[in-house]
């Protein structure tokens, strides 16, 4: 049999009693035969402890000092693990990031993987070793710790299955799938068996927001076959794969939501050719991902740009847009924040046209105003105030008949 | 003008706020013209709590798990000095036992230093950077995270500040230098201005265990100006250098006492050549350290052979006899533990004779039996039990004129 890569998320390691659920489930796999490489990310709470403490030193820690200080975290982990394994009688070796050969570009809090030279871990398996490695870290050209900001592990995880042609990427979460919609706010929410790589991407936010978009991305790239199951139970979880039809014929499979989200408008940007590309060049130079775009005309010299960023990069935004002020020659910047992107995603919408207006029909019924909208293939995204997001996601779930039939009442509004 | 090389121990970075006066110290020096070298250990109890984890886990974790685990401590506290320095707005860099070149053995638990590749640290200091390294840490030729052992940190300074050249190695730490004998045991325990780098090897564990022997060794092998002083204030330490005349014309310039001592005695080794070096190398193959060795032969085909370990390595040093004893063809081992190993140290020694005797008859007048002798050119050891520990170190420090002239009284017994 072949390499099987797990990844366990904060929770499923937040304690010794954990780790060693956690190990009794790898050992499992590898009596079973697999050849087994483990992905850890930090003990429960242990970066918010981290974080902590750097904020305690400044708003603003230098951001190759926070790799520095978070990528500690994950080290404790696979050592805590591997003792654990060695302890019920399997050999085990942790390795770091850079011992793991994740090689990553130079940026700190948010690099991605360049390449992996998985030349140790296959000399470890080829000894028999369970491979503990350390997620979300890895380490630049120039020997410095880097990590891969939010869903790090996720990523890790994947890249590892990539690279190592693993049979399948199992990741352990909190919950028991993917689902048509958060649980928490839908409890009418269902877990879907199956799902698309597309669909993934664009759910990715979903069943509390269980897959990190980049990891699904890499997933897909690599034909990954990509399981989100949970640590608790041993409930069948959900497989993400390549030209899966979807067993429903539904229209729409899931309701995903973003509750951070922030919307910058920049006001009076000259209308010559290329300020577009030097407005959205800049900031992503400064790291800023930009999501939806809209760009409004309003005189032959001028135009108004919107665009929607993380409420997280909202500050950093716009002081990228501050200091970049005089070269792009616009008059003023706007902002709101407290927004949320309520989307449906479905690969049947490519054959219905009206669900757009359908949507929009809802949320209209329902007196929430919105305020951006963008639309792919398979994917509708409105730009609503977080205030209303719980009453959208209830009421889209339930008017593209996602409403799991056993519940029959969906709770509150 | 040169480098300067400090160390804090684990107490002076104890919290963000000691972070910052440590911090303030490195800056004033940064800011008289020094390049600052600054090598850290684990943030307070911080080590405590992951050997705890680890524990929690198995009485015996794997050492090279055990070092990638306690490693990530002093790489909390290089990134939170870091920062602490930038955000007083001073350049600075944090750098791993790997990052700062540090090559060791292939060992786990107590690797020695093998070799410093300084091009890394040399050049952020030419960039004007402070540097931060981690003290306690390397890495081994096979890019396995090494630790050093006890006093492990004190070793990394002083090795840094032997390989760059610098103009003195500062160990702070919570006393104010090297005592004449452990001022919680003696109260009229005095402060050494200056002493010699044989004489504080001696005393490495007086003064609250103030230096590791290892790094004083080092020190004497390279040279280093070498001075201990407390972090809490800012008075002047104890500079420990070469060629030093002691100032008082004392014979002997203080009592160290070792409290974790165990005695093993191997009865019936045979009588041939070479088996002493089996013994003992066998001893050394397994990493334990022997200290005082006697051996009495009792006829002519076998003898007795007595020596003292670390209490803390008893358990490995009688599995490792028990595992080799048909190879080396003893009959039994016997052992005694709760000893302390009390000296009596001084450059004035070699040119008075007696002073041993009237050790032993101090140590007689207090009804305390003496179990094993040792002697150097600066120093007569004596092994006793524990419990008459305290009483032995205060008579001998009155005895031999050691007692500070305003301490009029010595307490308790």
């Amino acid at each position: 049999m072949g390499i099987v890569v797990q990844k366990f998320g904060g929770t499923s390691v937040g304690t010794i009693e954990r780790i060693g659920r956690v190990a009794d489930r790898i050992i499992s796999y590898k009596e079973a035969g697999h050849q087994m490489v483990v992905v850890v990310s930090a003990m429960g709470k242990s970066t918010d402890v981290l974080v902590d403490m750097a904020k305690e030193i400044s708003a603003h820690p230098d951001e190759r000092e926070m790799d520095m200080l978070l990528s500690t975290g994950e080290q404790v982990t696979i050592s805590l693990l591997s003792m654990m394994l060695e302890k019920k009688g399997h050999r085990a070796v942790s390795l770091t990031g850079w011992q793991a050969g994740i090689t990553t570009e130079s940026v700190h809090g948010k690099a991605r993987i360049k390449h992996i030279d998985n030349e140790r871990m296959k000399s470890e398996l080829a000894e028999g070793n369970i491979v503990i490695v350390a997620g979300f870290q890895g380490i630049s050209e120039e020997g410095e710790i880097t990590t891969l900001g939010r869903g790090g592990s996720d990523t890790t995880a994947v890249a590892l299955a990539a690279s190592l042609k693993a049979d399948k990427c199992e990741i352990f979460t909190d919950v028991s799938g993917v689902y048509t919609a958060d649980p928490r706010v839908v409890p009418a929410a269902q877990k879907l068996d199956v799902i698309s790589y597309d669909e993934m991407l664009e759910l990715a936010n979903l069943g509390a927001g269980v897959l990190h978009p980049r990891s699904v991305e890499c997933a897909k790239k690599y034909g990954v076959c990509l399981v989100v199951r949970s640590s608790f139970t041993d409930e069948e979880g959900t497989y993400v794969q390549e030209g899966i039809t979807l067993e429903t014929g539904r229209v729409v499979s899931g309701v995903a939501h973003d509750e951070d989200v922030a919307k910058i408008t920049v006001v009076g940007m000259p209308a010559q050719v290329g300020t577009l590309s030097r407005l959205f060049n800049t900031l992503a130079t400064h790291h800023v991902n930009v999501d939806i775009i809209i760009q409004s005309s309003y005189d032959a010299k001028a135009s108004n740009i919107s665009f929607t960023v993380a409420g997280s990069d909202l500050t950093h935004a716009l002081q990228t847009l501050e200091v970049s002020r005089a070269d792009l020659g616009f008059d003023k910047v706007e902002y709101e924040e407290a927004l949320t992107k309520v989307s449906i995603v479905g690969a049947g919408m490519v054959n219905n046209p009206g669900v757009a207006a359908e949507m929009f029909r809802e949320l209209a019924q329902q007196e929430i105003s919105i305020k951006m909208v963008s639309t792919s293939d398979i994917k509708v995204s409105c730009v609503i105030a977080s205030e209303y997001a719980d009453r959208a996601v209830r009421a889209l779930h339930s008017i593209f008949q996602l409403d799991a039939q056993e519940v029959a009442v969906v709770h509150g509004i």
